[in-house]
């Protein structure tokens, strides 16, 4: 089956968040991840294939097409052999039994943030809050990074300083991550915690520092202090590591 | 003064790592990167820059060039004021008073290189052991990732089967990252440490893995397991951690 002009556009406007959030729908690419997508809760409407391929469920419709067909509605450089188009998960309400929340201010960076869901998940996290002007996890180039991390948490895109009291009156613990806070190897029976991490170049806003319980940093062991700081991801992975082992 | 075309095609030559080993060079871009280049021990030839700069020795050559002469000599996609020439340091030998040492079999992704040469420095690392086949650590998209982190680093590109056995009698217990050893926060005395981190794809290698006297794994805390692996530089940063808090 070929694809008209008006399958290409109007899968390729998926590429911009108005669109996506406009048709409440987004792109999965390649064969890792839209096995992963496959295989989690999420609803797929389409799968568009070069290759024969097994969908396990009658509700996908399932389209054959060229290499060339794919790779003009691709966001990827590289050709690839599967894309997928998936309903955008409705935002669910925090599980406030959970010990570990995750709140991001202001992550702009596809990479990172892809990065982060995926870390996010491997240590147990399933709730993620994130401010409004961090980048829309939906985007090509964070699907593409989370390794199907992304298809398995609950995402919330909210004001910080709502979500903050109402975590606070559930019983967490606000931890925000600073270059100048108390060291995080300084153990400390912490309880329910909500992790709050800052954007990359302005590190966490004023206003939600202020909403912080405790302010908490990864000691620097470089002699001279050359390097000035750690990659959004980086930080958030061992700080991850710290507050659940 | 203007450019030669035959100095635009030496400069963008070294983007290839054929010319930049033969010719002992490479480039650093961007004011952030070539400040921190500036500030370092490194031997920097030539600075190329659109704006007025003070770069405070005689002996390197400041030439102020247009902004699309910059572009022509840049491996960036967006343009920026200042490119330098730097000699790659020669590699020294590994400082065995050291208490931790970073040992890399086959990272192939530039970002990931630059991502952990940038966190080992945090975590007070001097010397970094590659092999052979680890992506050359002077190429443009490693040199920007480290964000400074590779002008204070001692690198060696080396035969791992080689330069492992000599760790070993300089008394480095040597700690392997792979999917399924023991838990890394199952506290234990470890003395001075050889972290051995894996490719993205194949993780250690049987002979390096054969070598190591103690393997590691991050444990994944998530229920249903549905996230295969962490990041390698993800990974790198929560050993590091752990190992040297």
């Amino acid at each position: 089956m070929a694809l008209s002009a008006a399958d290409i556009k109007s899968i390729k406007s998926l590429q911009q968040k108005k669109f996506r959030r406009e048709q409440g729908l987004f792109v999965a690419e390649g064969t890792k991840t839209v096995s992963a997508l496959l295989s989690s809760n999420l609803t797929v409407e389409h799968v568009y294939t070069t290759e024969p391929l097994e969908v396990g469920n009658s509700s996908i419709i399932l389209e054959t097409v060229k290499a060339k067909e794919l790779e003009r509605i691709s966001s990827l450089t590289s050709a690839n052999s599967v894309l997928a188009i998936a309903k955008i998960p409705v935002e669910k309400p925090i599980n406030h039994s959970n010990s570990m929340v995750l709140v991001l201010d202001g992550i702009r960076d596809p990479g990172n943030l892809g990065t982060i869901i995926r870390t996010a998940k491997w240590f147990g996290v399933e709730d993620i809050i994130c401010s409004k002007d961090c980048v829309d996890a939906y985007s090509p180039k964070v699907v593409q990074s989370t390794m199907g991390g992304l298809f398995h948490v609950n995402l919330n895109y909210t004001k910080l300083d709502e979500v903050i009291p109402q975590l606070k009156s559930n019983g967490y613990n606000l931890v925000g991550a600073t270059m100048n806070g108390s060291s995080i190897y300084h153990t400390k029976k912490r309880g329910k915690t909500a992790l709050v991490i800052g954007s990359e170049s302005h590190g966490i806003s004023d206003a939600v520092q202020e909403l912080c319980d405790e302010l908490v940093t990864i000691p620097n062991l470089e002699k001279t202090q050359k390097i000035e700081s750690l990659n959004a991801a980086i930080a958030t992975s061992v700080l991850l590591s710290e507050l659940t082992r």
